[in-house]
């Protein structure tokens, strides 16, 4: 997507921190545990973490239906989604250029409540696999109460962005020679071995758990 | 704070996930490296990942005075912020019980531009060692113009709370004896050693990185 093409909005201040092509912007969405969720509800900013799955330009998410972004929205309200990944702790040699390290991505759309029983369930095997790939078949199948005790929003994105910052400090030249130590501290987040909940039969981690940590790895 | 004193907005759906007390808000505030920050630009959510400080009922943030955040608001715009500190993936024996262990904090307030010259420098040193305890003395003095180039926001807390999800899959009773895996896949966050630059003089890692490695530990 060209950033001239994208609503102002959309359009990042620090331009040498923004990318606005697909891919960079799917593989963020793709890599993340959680997003943050942002929509109006009278008349006030609201931000939930939930968990979702992007399929193609929509993101689904889900929560019971009873939920305020569920029950409160209207199809074709403006909704935001942000997912960051923190990659770093920047420490320079002024207080001034201290920074963080992160790939994040937004995507900006409207809502769509996800109605069609097909559509439903496919969005909620994204979600569910999302982060656990391949989880969907290794469970017993959904029951029609549940399916409609969940709520299905797409977020169809009209536009999106990325940011990016993944260097050493940006210290001024002539702090160069200071005595003070400047680098990065690493934001490691990683998977840890699958416990089981020690309920019913003897039955070792399944694939999906093995694909979650390949993935988040 | 008492859940029925707080407005409709600021209450949790689930009363069994969410806590009001300051002690438990305050620590996932605390602990947390970002923030992700609600705001309302031409009618639209925005959702935008910050470096952040707590001081009492006070978070401040920075960006370059020209950030839409900084450059836009008006005092006494609503703004919200939310932090999440993921803590595992809850694989359940049906889709539909599937979840995520999380701590999660949202403060909901007003936007006060911060204009006193010592507020201002107060506020960059909490939110520079909120990352990097006690770094502020390690490094050079701000400059005036570093100082006039930075935006100050603070977000006054009104109402606050949390939500907590720490238990294993919460499945059905009567899906206990069947053949499948259920239990939690641990997300771990760490720091790991600092990497220098390598520019300017041989400094080792100062006491503010080990610091920040116990703390997010």
């Amino acid at each position: 997507m060209n950033k001239h093409a994208l609503p102002p909005y959309a359009q990042a201040r620090q331009p040498r921190r923004a990318r606005y092509d697909e891919e960079t912007i799917n593989d963020i969405l793709d890599c993340s545990l959680v997003g943050h969720v942002g929509f109006i509800a009278d008349g006030r900013p609201m931000v939930v973490p939930m968990a979702y799955a992007r399929w193609g330009r929509t993101v689904y998410l889900h929560g019971a239906t009873k939920t305020r972004i569920v029950a409160l929205h209207s199809d074709g309200d403006p909704i935001t989604m942000t997912v960051t990944l923190l990659e770093g702790i920047v420490a320079a040699r002024s207080g001034f250029h201290h920074s963080m390290n992160y790939r994040a991505a937004t995507v900006h759309g409207v809502t769509r409540l996800v109605t069609d029983p097909g559509e439903v369930e496919q969005a909620l095997k994204l979600i569910t696999e999302h982060l656990l790939p391949l989880r969907w078949n290794e469970v017993r199948p959904m029951y029609d109460k549940e399916r409609k005790a969940t709520g299905v929003l797409a977020l169809e994105i009209e536009a999106a962005s990325a940011k990016l910052r993944q260097a050493p400090p940006a210290d001024d030249p002539e702090d160069h020679d200071l005595p003070i130590w400047a680098g990065v501290i690493p934001i490691v987040t990683s998977l840890g071995a699958p416990v089981g909940d020690g309920i019913g039969p003897d039955v070792p981690p399944p694939p999906s758990t093995h694909l979650a940590r390949k993935k988040f790895a």
